[in-house]
């Protein structure tokens, strides 16, 4: 049985990985989520990307808006408003609520967010092991200028949904990163592995802080198998999300070509790119990174899983190269 | 201006609240109530006889109920119960769970449980003061026989909600009361009160576990005013809830006279019973506590109101007859 490890962020990488099962539905698929976007709101434990690969996976996602839970309602959240109770920008529906108080719960039982993880996925049946990055906490925050209080380090979630990034990023820290731990599994799994999968999600707020967790990137570069990534960036945008400004912020142009070259040749084995472009895969396999041109718009299931199976594809020409 | 102080439960205390403030609208009344049933579920605070006072007073009440939130919807408990997380038998709406989620967060932070009324009733507006009658934890358990674990206590929602009071109660303990202090403000709204009303509240479970706070009765007993009471027992049975069942577990009979008895000469003043119970008068009057039978039941707010009248008339002779 393949076995593979992906390193996923919320909608992009959720949405990939749904493709993933369909193109490898014998796999054993772990996920190492990021839990560097989670907040605290209303003195419970919210974990954006992890809910939205669970939710993805397990058929409970509101598909247009690809975060959240389909036939949601907004009492609870009115209900705060009317207390004076915010923050009012974080869209927490009533469905929504219940996994956060299940999850606060279960941490103020003393469960760790790995646990407790496990324990919500025994509802959903994603389908894949999905495993937080790290039980420690980390929280990404971003460095901007504002006007009353110049320079200042705010949460991703307050920059990404209440400012919609439109501030200028002057850094992004992942906050904890430093002293945080491997989740339980994860540097196994890993080990593991046959290949390992960067989907389309934001290399920097997503994929670059489950690299920053110590430990996570070494044993990636260590592992010995291919490690194919798939550009989050088509034609020098953004395919969905504002990758660009956080990119902006490490000094990384938002092309399909950068970002490759943002993880490394040390890291990176295989990168597609969008068939748009094609010119960018001379640039990446000068880099010393295998590159292919592929169709990389997840507009439904079978574009998505057609990407995932050329991601395995290119690990598997990776894979019979370095074979003995 | 007149000073009232009602010690009040959950429904009954709320619904003669209500016409307390028709009967006397000049009046400032400071309402100390019950937080003997208070139970954590789910992780958060919830205080069901604070929240009915202030829904009931605030407009925001579920009127038929006499309980929970108008216009409520059930979408967290469903995804509760869909976790597998229970309990089930507690019915929280998901507005009712926004005041509790509130409450929480503001206890997490440090504030005081009177302090996070008084923020609750902000936006209330209950036209009374609302305290709870100490800000310690005091649980209230019943002690009753069980099949498998024999004879055991339980927490009152429990047996009152879960159980509908069914079981024999063996014993009611206000559990935590006896190294509870009172709120702020209790003691001095009692000693500067020109009356103190019991409602037609649980004897034992809601009006009992205030007394059972180390200094109130006491505060109660000095305070020189007139201390009168309306039956929640008419005709032998309780209004309305399972009075009968607690207070045989006291040892107290459900009867009008016998709920006198039980608060005794030495707190209570006057008594009001129902025109159905009016040969209690004289059993009540020998006890050293003034009687009169009038119509009890709270159909309306009229009929409540008046109730309230004839406890403030009751009061005002008491107070006439003790004057210099």
């Amino acid at each position: 049985m393949q076995r593979i490890v992906v390193l996923a962020g919320g909608t992009g990488g959720a949405r990939f990985l749904r493709g993933l099962k369909l193109a490898a539905p014998e796999a054993e698929i772990t996920v190492v989520g990021n839990t560097g976007d989670d907040i605290h709101l209303f003195g419970l434990k919210v974990c954006p990307d992890l809910d939205t690969v669970m939710y993805t996976l397990g058929g409970g996602i509101h598909e247009e808006q690809g975060w959240g839970r389909a036939d949601e309602s907004f009492a609870v959240k009115e209900e705060l408003a009317a207390y004076g109770v915010g923050p009012e920008w974080f869209g927490l529906g009533d469905r929504d609520f219940a996994t956060h108080i299940v999850r606060t719960q279960m941490m103020a039982a003393g469960f760790p967010l790995s646990a407790v993880t496990e324990a919500l996925c025994r509802r959903w049946e994603p389908g894949v092991r999905l495993l937080p990055m790290t039980d420690d906490r980390v929280e990404t925050h971003v460095l901007i200028d504002t006007e009353d209080e110049g320079r200042k380090a705010i949460h991703f979630q307050e920059y990404w949904v209440r400012l919609r990034a439109e501030p200028t990023a002057h850094a992004v820290v992942p906050v904890g990163a430093d002293k945080a731990e491997p989740a339980p599994g994860v540097l196994a799994a890993i080990g593991s592995a046959d290949v390992i999968v960067f989907p389309p999600s934001n290399p920097v707020v997503s994929v670059g802080t489950i690299l920053a967790v110590p430990g996570v990137r070494e044993a990636i570069a260590a592992a010995g198998v291919p490690v194919v990534g798939l550009s989050p960036i088509v034609g020098g945008a953004p395919v969905r999300g504002m990758a660009d400004k956080v990119l902006a912020a490490v000094g990384v142009e938002a092309t399909a070509a950068a970002v490759a070259a943002h993880y490394g040749s040390g890291l990176l084995d295989g990168w597609l790119v969008d068939t748009a472009d094609a010119d960018a895969v001379p640039v990446v396999e000068a880099d010393g990174i295998r590159c292919r041109a592929v169709p990389l718009m997840m507009t439904d299931a079978d574009a998505t899983a057609a990407m995932a199976r050329a991601a395995l594809e290119l690990a598997g020409e990776l894979t019979a190269e370095v074979a003995p």
